[in-house]
């Protein structure tokens, strides 16, 4: 185990809950993909740049921000790691969820971090930016979304 | 420690390794941000679409394919973690870099995986394509990039 599981801050899912769904009763294979505005996709995909944001070097701060956004937005965390740089004090940070992925990176000597939050299923990843947005207070923010798998 | 971790799937980093740059011995602050076509960016971000992709309900065989596909764009690998859904068999998978992330998330009853690759610094993402194309044999992919934190 490492420093930061001590921490608190990688967490350690049990082997019971690696199985998130259950198999469907009448045996009709279910669809994963998400139907909206007439086409299918796998999930939603942001790429969020902060800039002029504050916290960057903070992994337990960081921690709490990432998981906050992962349930503000609907989703279900399995798993998460976060990794303290030496000398520059960046984070590297995921979050497994059972709807995809939260990821951080971080460059506090340029006031900088990207995220990108994936999330196929119900979840509304657009929910996860004012959590963002309040944890590191950046003075822009540049973002882009993509549809994964998308299919007409 | 979960299944997957038994199964020698989940590496757990010692924490003597979680720093992994040494402080620059003339106190100057280095600059880890890319310099390339007259601009500076944070690194590259490619989002890659696999259509008609194999093994994708296979964790061993994906957590294989990701690493190689890391050291083959000379990246450091610091921690991966894979999850195995049911019933479906699709795998969520992240490797956690010293240069960023790989995640894939597949869709096996589709034949489709969502991977994105994030690395700054000397890596060169383009170079872990040949190792998915190889290891998923995708009849289709569709790429995208974008090169985050871009400052003119």
């Amino acid at each position: 185990m490492n420093a930061l599981a001590q921490l608190g801050m990688v967490s350690e899912i049990p082997s019971e809950n690696q199985t998130v769904a259950a198999p469907d009763e009448d045996g009709v294979q279910k669809d994963y993909f998400v139907q909206k505005d007439g086409v299918k996709f796998a999930g939603t995909h942001l790429l969020i740049d902060l800039w002029g944001a504050r916290n960057l070097a903070d992994p337990a701060h960081i921690d709490t921000a990432l998981r906050d956004a992962a349930l503000a937005a609907g989703a279900t965390i399995l798993h998460s790691h976060f990794h303290h740089f030496s000398p520059n004090g960046g984070v590297s940070g995921v979050v497994v969820l059972a709807e995809s992925h939260i990821s951080i990176h971080t460059w506090p000597e340029r006031d900088f971090a990207a995220v990108d939050i994936f999330m196929c299923g119900a979840c509304n990843p657009y929910e996860s930016l004012p959590v963002l947005k309040a944890a590191f207070r950046p003075d822009s923010v540049r973002l882009g979304e993509q549809r994964r798998g998308l299919m007409v």
